[in-house]
């Protein structure tokens, strides 16, 4: 994921001279008309413009963004359109020839863009980037107006450019070709609401006039404040910078530098950068054993240890009083031991308070058991501490535990199948013990983003890719509303006959017109009393990487502001596996997704 | 493509030592035991060798080649095989659990490999090095003996290794995850053919005792010139280095330092690397526009050219004497001119012979016209030059050409259409004209290749990959038998009825045991009298990278030493396409490929 400043310019007499302007001045790419002449056609024309030896290939390709003339091809009037798409096919021709993969840039002109998207949805080569205001000046006005009535409102909405790119988009049949840059020219300030929604969609840049530049009291160029705030959450989501100038313009420089400042600023650069919007099949760490790269990144966790660590301290306290300390030993079970780390956190938790500790060790992975024996040999030789290689389901232990310690926990929640492993597990605790985690919760929302749902779309060769949930650091994504609580799971479970099996519906509204791609999945988890764990956007823990959200796709269908989404979702069980179904239930029937688990499942 | 030198060594009492006495001697990568004690199994044995948390997760993954115990997995006593079965899944769950997509290494003991072929292919993580020595040594003498006899040779050949690794691959379905690392160990230096037939097969690496290092005059370690023109080849075919030290041994650093600098003299760089084994469909000019990146591609072929120019100058020479040279106008149809190519040649060789010539250049392809157009504007503004922006088989001169210059040849000569295409033009040259090129010749042999036989199998999934011909930097493969002479086409063709279509047999001898995977491609083409382009192996003309040749896979079988292979060949055209049929039909009966030109085909 690079960025690029991009300097576009019309006007010129040298598409050279503009690439060679544009490094002078820190733009690494160029964007100019592709044909700045709109005639003549003849291929013989007395004056041919430029010829194709103009640039080497690779310059081509990687240094210019290829503008399409601007013309009517959905104009109603026939003989219009015609001269239009005549316009238009040279001009992709030549784009096409000079560029091998290249970058072709054409406007969304108004609402109606179905012929665009015929001749677009024709061509095979290269991307298409698709200009779009960010916001109709008019409706601009609107969303910064209390007066404005009802009507007028709505109105206003009817001409919202995003429904111009939603529609041409539902034409595109969703491809993943056609990416947006959002125009920020003649535009007033978007609302938040606006910017977020806008985050949802597959942005390739934004488009940045030099007349939104102000001078600054040192007499330089900058941006005003809410126009960085702005640009910098599209610089967070990984757009890239177009700067429009005028010919005459001489400041490019300073609007370079001013854009590399706030790329740098604002780039969100973190290690998990190539998890960005991937999606990944769950682990099954009941049936599959995980390997050394798989327990390496989770032991890197810089926070879940430290919290379970104060967890167990808080549940030795209680377990044991300060007078009691010298003799009383708590018996604390970690199930599921990896390569250590909770059992380091006990030993450091007893350390801490004072307490005495056995501590029994349930691990099945013999390649896990072989490091932790290694463990015990090295660090641990003069500790109480106990390995066995099991599973915990079918653990008969030489005694009973005050204390039971797990992480069997997936991103969302349950999908690991902790509720079954900790029933089955139940047996080993004291009737008064304690189990770390106590509780855990998922909660679902409902999300707009085309970029993972052209993420399931390339999963359709491989697998049933709407009926699968993934996990995936969620990024190019819109809210379209806050989680809620979907279901809960408590430990220990004594009651007698023990049901994991679940369902709910929610319902969430609809704050603004969008595309419901999906359902994003999260979790929390009480550790105990007051220490939570949480993936929940409204809650998450600060700096803890171990779990990504889920996300669980529907068929992408666009929504109203004001609609009520609802959701039903199913936790099921059977003799071998647990899954989940999911279906959109409102304001469109969708199909229930995943039916007795053909899909996404966790084998028992 | 990265090269690597590794470090072997058994007896070691820490990996992270290795991979730190390796990296202080120059080797990136560490190769030894994943066990080095068989015995004990309990994962609670008393003392585990070692945890997985001894290396980092990218350490294990990037710095190792694991080596598994060398038991008799095929013994044909069940009790031996039973305990080695245990023995090696205890190693290679260990080996999978410390990489995740690592690289495992097991030797081939013997020619019966059957249940280790089980065993590789119920895995579904990682590479698998197998290691086989290059020749048995026993073989190894009888390549060099000339009074064995033909009894003691063949017994000696039923022995070859190679068949050990042959027979293992089909018990391997021919998997693209097993590769070759070929050991040196204790065998005399194999035959020339032998080596050769090695290029054919998937070598990771080969594997060099540090006993085959010799002392030079000057004290330093050094191999014989023998071995480094062997492993010099190997190095060209892309192979690692991996040497096999004592624990004791005090010279790595002179070996690492050696076989650096064999590296570096044998590594074969050149622009092209990445083009090395792929397989492309072959273009389709005639129905296909090229476009700049193509263009620019064959225009920089540093040979073509020339020897264009030089041909015309030659036929210029053959028009006009001396005599006639200020008055005498010569006429010449450059047909397909692209980007200006040959068109700059026949103004290159009017100049150099002195010769009027009148420049007529047809191109169908509008936007190469365009920049044609603008350097006659530019470039040629005083030649006598015209250019038609036609397809030449529906053109109509303003006069006849006496020269006619195309440079319409595929990798295979005609398989561009260049046939088809000149005779519709044999109506643009007078009757004593000439035609550069006058001939085309295609050529074909039978190739080994395990690397192209994979490559084609990954395309099955998109086409039907067998019957497709392939445009392919031809690398990995083993020559059977040279070239022969397939079809045939002059220019012009004169002939009332023409006929394009072609059939032949031909047959060649193996002289080594192999596999047969497929047909190799080539041409050559007379430009004018002696002036010859070619990519026949025999006769390449140098420097020239323009085409590279074709590869007809045909089903993997193997082939032994004496057999004749006999393959029928058929060019076919009906009214829109032209196609070739291939069909092996000795020592064994393979099925037609492309029948009726349902894979691969040229459109008319």
């Amino acid at each position: 994921m690079s960025y690029y400043v991009c300097l576009h310019q019309e006007g010129i007499n040298s598409i050279p001279g503009l690439v060679k302007k544009g490094l002078a001045h820190n733009y690494t790419v160029v964007a100019t008309s592709v044909n700045p002449n709109t005639l003549p056609f003849d291929p013989f024309e007395d004056d041919p413009t430029y010829p194709g030896t103009l640039l080497n290939a690779v310059e081509w390709t990687s240094r210019i963004i290829l503008i399409l003339s601007d013309v009517a091809i959905d104009s109603p009037n026939a003989k219009v359109r015609a001269q239009a798409e005549r316009i238009l096919m040279r001009d992709i021709t030549w784009a096409e020839h000079l560029q091998t993969n290249g970058s072709v840039m054409v406007r969304l002109r108004g609402p109606k863009n179905k012929q665009l998207a015929e001749i677009i949805k024709g061509r095979t080569k290269g991307n298409w980037f698709i200009q779009v205001p960010i916001t109709n000046p008019e409706l601009g006005t609107f969303e910064h107006r209390t007066d404005a009535t009802d009507e007028e409102v709505s109105q206003a909405e009817s001409i919202d450019p995003w429904s111009w790119w939603n529609d041409f988009r539902f034409e595109m049949d969703h491809s993943s070709k056609v990416k947006v840059v959002l125009d920020l020219r003649d535009s007033d300030r978007p609302s938040r609401e606006t910017v977020r929604r806008w985050l949802g969609e597959p942005i390739e840049a934004v488009m940045i006039p030099s007349s939104l530049f102000v001078r600054n009291r040192y007499n330089y160029f900058v941006l005003h404040g809410e126009w960085q705030v702005i640009i910098g959450h599209f610089i967070a989501a990984r757009a890239k910078i177009i700067v429009s100038v005028n010919p005459t313009d001489k400041s490019l420089l300073q609007y370079a530098d001013y854009m590399n400042k706030l790329i740098n600023d604002n780039c969100d650069s973190h290690n998990l950068n190539s998890y960005e919007n991937a999606l990944e099949i769950p682990l099954q760490p009941l049936c599959d054993n995980l390997d050394c790269w798989t327990y390496e990144i989770f032991e890197k966790d810089p926070v879940k240890y430290k919290l379970y660590q104060e967890a167990i301290q808080k549940a030795l306290l209680e377990c044991v009083t300060d007078e009691e300390a010298d003799k009383k030993l708590t018996v604390v079970m970690v199930l599921g031991g990896g390569r250590g780390p909770l059992a380091r956190a006990v030993f450091n938790a007893a350390d801490l308070t004072k307490r005495k500790v056995r501590v029994y060790i349930i691990e099945k992975n013999v390649c896990a058991i072989r490091t932790l024996s290694n463990m015990v040999k090295t660090l641990w030789p003069k500790k109480d501490v106990h390995i066995f290689s099991k599973d915990m389901r079918h653990f008969s232990p030489p005694e009973l535990a005050d204390i039971l310690v797990s992480e069997l926990l997936g991103s969302f929640g349950d999908n690991e199948l902790s509720p079954e492993c900790l029933d089955g597990a139940a047996k080993l605790l004291k009737p008064n013990g304690i189990s770390i985690p106590c509780k855990s919760t998922s909660y679902i929302n409902p999300l707009m983003s085309a970029v993972l749902h052209n993420n399931v779309e390339q999963f359709s060769g491989v697998v049933s890719a709407f009926n699968y949930g993934y996990v995936a650091l969620l990024k190019s994504i819109y809210h379209i509303a806050e989680p809620q609580t979907l279901f809960e799971f408590t430990h220990p479970n004594r009651t007698d006959q023990i049901d994991n099996s679940r369902y709910k519906e929610l319902s969430f509204t609809v704050s603004k017109d969008c595309v419901l791609h999906g359902i994003g999945g999260y979790f929390d988890t009480v550790l105990y009393e007051n220490i939570i764990l949480s993936i929940n956007p409204l809650t998450h823990t600060e700096g803890m990487f171990s779990w990504f959200p889920m996300f669980f796709p529907t068929h992408p269908h666009t929504v109203k502001a004001g609609d009520t989404i609802s959701i039903k979702f199913w936790r099921r069980v059977d003799a071998e596996k647990v899954w989940y179904e999911w279906q959109v239930c409102s304001p469109f029937e969708g199909c229930v997704h995943n039916v007795d688990g053909t899909g996404y499942n966790m084998r028992l």
